[in-house]
């Protein structure tokens, strides 16, 4: 696991080892090939920052759980379920990488990556049903997905589309990213048995950096340095029109909309001539701004946490991940 | 929906219009057209066959259950399970047609379609949290979900594959088909609050039911009544190599490798070549003796359980089901 969030922290590291080592023993198909793509992809280069926080709001009392097992279990179901949607998301985006290596719909093909995040998303509920079925985390859980998939086909539903809403945008966000790392944090805290206060507070922190961390990624897709995992502009070509474009199609749709028009027809010097105004306009600059008043409140939030190892952990966390280059 | 097997039975029609119903409401995505989609799916064509079991099961006991909003929507959660299934299998195989209709990746693309399947796993999710959190059955649809995808996915790893067993289809059979046959009996003779032994008997009985099922839907794929909702010869097109075939395979090798072996590239004359081939060595018939088996079986064990209206309707609706020409 590339762990360079992680490696200064030796107890996160280790605790992620084993949730590494939990999606592992879970993730046996009769397909040796298949089996070993998964169990490359679960190792490979995924940051686990959603089993990171999990882990971290659980430890925001610095209790010694006595349920250590139960939680490394729900860390690693936060990730399968993140991996399942990663996996489905690359046949969506015809994705030839994915964490560095070759994607599952790359190597095996579409059938196979459909099936296989579905037989993900059994592992993820497998987990669930042993881990917190006399919660109300369950039901939780099930919203979640749901925000998840609204969030991906509203997303679908906007390709192409010039007139879609800064809100659209924010919702689809709030489905597809916010809603992961929010449910991490809420139920971090909740599993972490702090009080009603601290967990309502989790969420929200949850919500906000992923909010943030989502519109940073797609400020990557213009600013470019993402090369090493992914595409650049892999979402414009797409038709996927992120924050950064929104903003600049406000003031300059005249000029974009000659190029947007040509959809799946768009060359890449295109696409590189829409990257030049999205930058040379300030739309990358404002979407910037924007990130950084979710980050901001979300640092304000993350102050207002009973104090704690963890919680200075999460302070670090998020200001590492919100000021990232790729 | 078609209820071409229950219009001669009030009560199950009546109940299985509730169940539509449910499954209409749970539906509610924000896209008006791929809901319309979906809940046409759901409308249109299905037969509804494992809500069905599952109600028949649940009122062996003759007993006027209070719980009846329960059993409808547990008998909901069954169909929907199986509608994501068939969406991402329409995925796969390219299929244009769906019960009758225009498939969902047919209308609205792949990249929909997969959405589209996640986002019924996560109504089928709900309404089992809504409905058996606190049972054994939980945790039993979370293996059933992983049987149906180890299925799929075992018989996509043996796609082309001239020397895959007799046991390899079985295996993929139990799992993809059987065994979702196999929940729905269970659980509704469970949430009938019938006895354990009536629960046993009627798991098996649903599995016998579920390969004899698949084993006829794989004859049609042969001989040929089956052009009003798929087209023929679907399986063979896509490198599955089904019962009949593998019978034929074992003794006729030479006959049929030559063809086999172009893989894609088979012509419809290729394909047709094979069928008759299947058909004249004895492959179908064979492979009909062998569901026949199954079936004969599941009626013996249906003359087991208690008496009741239920009982000599599942017997009727299981000849009815094993007789069927498309």
């Amino acid at each position: 696991m590339k762990q360079h969030f992680f490696h200064a922290y030796p107890a996160i590291d280790r605790a992620l080892n084993e949730v590494n080592q939990i999606i592992n023993s879970r993730i046996t198909i009769n397909n040796s090939s298949l089996n070993n793509a998964l169990q490359q992809m679960a190792s490979n280069g995924g940051k686990y920052l959603r089993p990171a926080f999990f882990l971290l709001f659980a430890d925001i009392n610095n209790k010694q759980s006595e349920e250590r097992n139960q939680l490394i279990k729900i860390a690693a179901s936060l990730e399968i379920l993140h991996m399942a949607t990663l996996i489905h998301d690359d046949i969506i985006d015809d994705s030839p990488k994915r964490r560095g290596a070759v994607s599952i719909q790359s190597a095996f093909g579409k059938d196979t990556a459909v099936y296989s995040g579905d037989f993900l998303f059994t592992i993820f509920f497998s987990l669930l049903v042993e881990t917190m079925r006399t919660t109300p985390y369950l039901a939780r859980n099930a919203q979640t997905m749901r925000k998840i998939l609204t969030g991906e086909l509203g997303q679908m539903a906007n390709r192409f589309d010039l007139n879609q809403s800064l809100l659209d945008y924010y919702r689809n966000v709030n489905g597809k990213t916010a809603a992961l790392f929010s449910l991490a944090a809420e139920e971090g805290a909740y599993f972490g048995q702090t009080s009603r206060r601290t967990t309502a507070l989790a969420k929200r922190i949850g919500q906000n950096i992923g909010i943030s961390f989502q519109i940073l990624d797609d400020i990557l897709d213009y600013s470019g340095d993402k090369h090493l995992n992914k595409p650049v502009l892999e979402d414009l070509a797409t038709g996927v029109y992120s924050l950064p474009l929104l903003l600049t199609l406000q003031n300059h749709r005249d000029e974009l909309q000659p190029l947007l028009d040509k959809r799946r027809q768009m060359t890449i010097a295109d696409m590189e001539k829409v990257q030049r105004l999205v930058i040379q306009y300030g739309g990358v600059q404002e979407a910037q701004q924007i990130a950084e008043k979710f980050t901001k409140k979300a640092h304000e939030e993350i102050q207002a946490l009973p104090n704690s190892k963890s919680k200075r952990l999460l302070a670090k966390l998020a200001q590492k991940l919100l000021t990232r280059v790729n």
